[in-house]
């Protein structure tokens, strides 16, 4: 039996598909219990819910029903605690990670606007998952608009501000649906959402309101550059987005009556702000310290990692003083497609001889074709990929770019393709850490995190790609384990992050050792990567974007007729 | 029943899987019975046969056993004669056509080295298929040589020899495996070799010695340019090359003894000198005039065109005087990899939901995904393709380029991809049509053959790619009724090839017609492939020739480990 007689916090991490749960022991990070709930609706991209007519969305949407975010603390909860053994009264703390930027357009009190009377069936009501591609027009002209003006925060987030955050998002809703924009009282990261469902108590966390929504030095970007996006944006800010910023690991408020029904846990325990899933993972796994970069590689790749000084790192995601720990100037970069981008190709591109010699063997298609993969030498299946399939984040910032494949032959097999998408997405961390130490932010460990650590080929490639070592974090669940952290210096059960790090986080130090002649040959193909992904991502061949626009007016000529 | 009382000749169709027998009414070229039969060892890429030691080939390699190409003669055409109804009494004369640059190294005799005791189990000794591509280091030096020495017909050939053909097949021999260059007496196209099996008499057929043998206004390259690729290779013309040429449609010999053995068809009667299986088809589509091109689409695709004048049009395969018909300066053009591109897709990059759904339509899965992209309009799937999976042979003439594939999103699907690649074999011929412009011999009639010319989609994306109507061979056996068409000409049956052309050749004008409006979404895409054709094919991107480089050194290392 396990002991539940000692201080236990809660950490829920918000992913793009399901929600989880886990109990965790204050005093050394113990993984007592956890519990995974499935969004009800999952990702709306292609049409809304049935119920609410069903209507198509148009390409590069991708929303989600916010109630289904309130189901993960109504089943998941209770379930891990009951998986751990525990009793709720040990529980003194709950933290939430969330994916960002995830927004919800609310009312005053809170409220989703889908949930009202007559919004259900108008797109722009629903929460905008991160990756809802669909402002980069937006994007662009943000962009254009702060080089022009030379905006002093712009080089805050590598020279580009993403489509996928918190302005351009909610600049389309106004230039597409003013009565939605209207209608929208608070335009609220959905970390934050949660953790006012959770304490009747608004807060925006430092993180995403750094990172997401370009809050640098204290300020946002003024009206009259709002004003010159569009004339009705110019009182965004304090109309819609303005609101106390807490610190990470700070509290926010006591777990209020109603969240305490849907969990099952004591009224008033604290609630640490919100955090995002990538960020939260750094202490989780023992990384505050400066150099040390944690890749959080799922459906895609965060990196993340804290220096003591403020650099500029070209295509960087953001800069954010107190981003990751207080204190420390955090990083963040990413990778829009990794983990997505092989499931479509196993879903899209394998032929049935694969998926029946799987099945036999009693193994998921992904193992046999790395196993098959993991036989062949370095340079062995002459291809060369982009790994553009969802878009570029670091260091382009361009979700208009797309996929390439290079080398076919009447010879390529589906495991040779699927080696080249693993190592294409290898080369591309690579193009990200050379970028940070070329700034001056040395990355001096690489700590991986998430569910495609499970993949030994792929470690193996990304060591020899990348020529280092890689540590590896001890937890599965590491964003709700670094949510449970957080929940503890919230409660005050540890005095401040670098603390609850150590006593509750775990890595594994270099797993994943280099094997410098596969290294020796990775470089010489990097170096074609590299001109790769300087001649479509940079404008010398702008066919990626020639294809999308001709792709956009044929779907639209189809739709029209 | 059908009328057998009238001449009657057999035309025979060797490709590259099987070979094809038809009977043909002298008249009027009614196709009376037909027959195939297929090689025993079809195409040995990978090892030689089981009874041959099964030993290993090296990538690129392509061999066959020239014994099947007599098992042809002894199934095929009597079960054709079986299949018309025909007496064998009534047929006048033998014609066949052949794969080209598909090469047997022989004894003086004729007899093919691998036949002999001892050489069964020397890869070198086999036949060597027209895409066998191991020989392109050959070729590079024989085109670097000939530029630098200003070889006067280096421009009958678009100024790149092919590694495909005759001179640098034998320089592999010699400088591979020098045992079986000395033991072979005679280098022989098996179009001719055929024919040799069949007359016992040994003749060159100015089709195949032009196009792929480097013969121009009576001469061969002379013995100091060989020599200069090889001491040993000075004497190689005369010792194993130079023979008798024989004029298209000119009879080479009567049918012999052991031949009307095997055929079951009267000894003595006209048997044609050989031809190639493209150029043959022309006059059975009625196509001998200048400026009508007929493309022959299969697993790749010929382009072959006759002309009143000599022209140079660069990356063409060649021109020769008489090479299509007596008379005229007869030009080719071609791409190495077409049906096989769609093929390999099938085989290797379509997933198990659509091999289902045809089963349980009845239908292939090219038909299921050609549907399904048929509804597509242009430009909607987001998708552009290099079709180089197998070389590309005009206009570039090299065969260590790749395929490429660029657009790639996570909803692209696999009818996408596959209509992509349709799309890019129709761009490979619009650069070729626009070559024969630019140098003054314009294309005014395209004329479609082969087996690629049922796929509705197929036709319908050429005919908008190319802005151009196309003209359909009313035969489904093109090469067989031209090869018949030759032999009735030899027996005198006709006077002369335009004649038969006219009594036996027929084709339906214009079948396919553009629509305007695809077209000009074409012409942009197009404008996009020709960017990425040049940056690839020309040196602006040498990637593709790395990453082949990368892959020769990877699969050295496993073999010498």
């Amino acid at each position: 039996m396990t002991r539940t007689s000692e201080a236990l916090v809660v950490g829920v991490d918000f992913g793009t598909l399901s929600g989880r749960a886990v109990v965790v022991r204050v005093r050394d990070g113990a993984e007592l219990g956890t519990a995974v709930h499935p969004y009800r609706h999952g990702v709306l991209d292609e049409a809304l819910p049935a119920g609410a007519g069903g209507g198509r969305l148009p390409p590069d949407w991708a929303l989600q029903v916010p109630d289904d975010y309130r189901e993960v603390l109504r089943h998941a909860v209770p379930a891990a605690l009951a998986d751990a053994g525990a009793d709720a009264a040990d529980v003194v703390g709950l933290g939430t990670a969330f994916t960002a930027c995830t927004m919800v357009p609310t009312t005053a009190a809170g409220t989703p606007l889908c949930e009202l009377p007559g919004m259900a069936e108008r797109p722009h009501a629903y929460a905008k998952l991160w990756k809802h591609h669909a402002a980069q027009g937006q994007a662009d002209r943000i962009n254009a608009l702060a080089r022009d003006r030379s905006e002093p925060w712009l080089s805050r987030y590598g020279g580009l501000i993403s489509s996928e955050w918190e302005f351009a998002k909610a600049l389309q809703i106004l230039e597409e649906d003013p009565e939605v924009y209207a209608a929208t009282e608070c335009w609220v990261e959905a970390a934050d959402w949660i953790v006012w469902e959770l304490t009747d108590v608004h807060v925006r966390n430092a993180c995403s309101a750094g990172y997401k929504g370009i809050l640098q030095d204290g300020s946002y970007p003024d009206a009259g550059f709002l004003a010159a996006l569009h004339p009705d944006f110019a009182s965004f800010v304090p109309d819609k987005l303005e609101r106390t910023v807490g610190r990470l690991g700070d509290r926010a408020g006591g777990l209020g009556a109603r969240a305490a029904g849907w969990t099952g846990l004591p009224e008033g325990i604290a609630v640490c702000v919100g955090n995002v899933d990538a960020h939260v993972t750094a202490p989780a796994a023992g990384a505050v310290e400066p150099g040390q970069m944690v890749a959080i590689m799922g459906t895609s790749t965060c990196h993340v990692m804290s220096a003591g000084h403020l650099a500029e790192v070209p295509g960087m995601c953001g800069v954010v003083e107190g981003g990751i720990v207080p204190g420390l100037w955090g990083y963040e970069a990413g990778q829009s497609g990794v983990g997505d981008i092989f499931a479509w190709y196993v879903e899209n591109q394998v032929p049935p001889a694969y998926h029946e010699r799987a099945r036999t063997a009693g193994v998921s298609v992904h193992e046999l074709l790395s196993e098959l993969a993991a036989e062949q030498r370095v340079g062995e299946h002459g291809l060369l990929a982009l790994d553009w399939h969802s878009g570029n984040r670091s260091v382009l910032v361009d979700h208009e770019l797309s996929g390439l494949v290079v080398g076919q032959t009447l010879a390529t097999r589906a495991e040779d393709v699927y080696r080249a998408l693993l190592e294409a997405t290898a080369f591309g961390t690579r193009v990200i850490v050379e970028a940070f130490a070329t700034a001056g932010v040395p990355v001096t460990e690489l700590v991986v995190a998430g569910g495609l650590t499970r993949n030994p080929l792929l470690m193996r490639i990304y060591a020899d790609v990348l020529g280092m070592p890689l540590s590896v974090i001890r937890s599965a669940q590491g964003p709700a384990l670094g949510a449970a952290l957080h929940a503890a210096v919230a409660a005050g059960a540890h005095p401040d992050i670098r603390a609850a790090a150590d006593a509750m986080g775990a890595v594994d130090r270099a797993v994943h050792r280099p094997d410098p002649a596969a290294t020796r040959v990775y470089d010489r193909i990097f170096a074609e990567y590299r001109a790769l992904h300087d001649t479509f991502g940079r404008g010398g061949n702008d066919v990626m974007h020639t294809l999308r626009a001709l792709r956009r007016s044929a779907v639209e000529a189809r739709e029209s007729s």
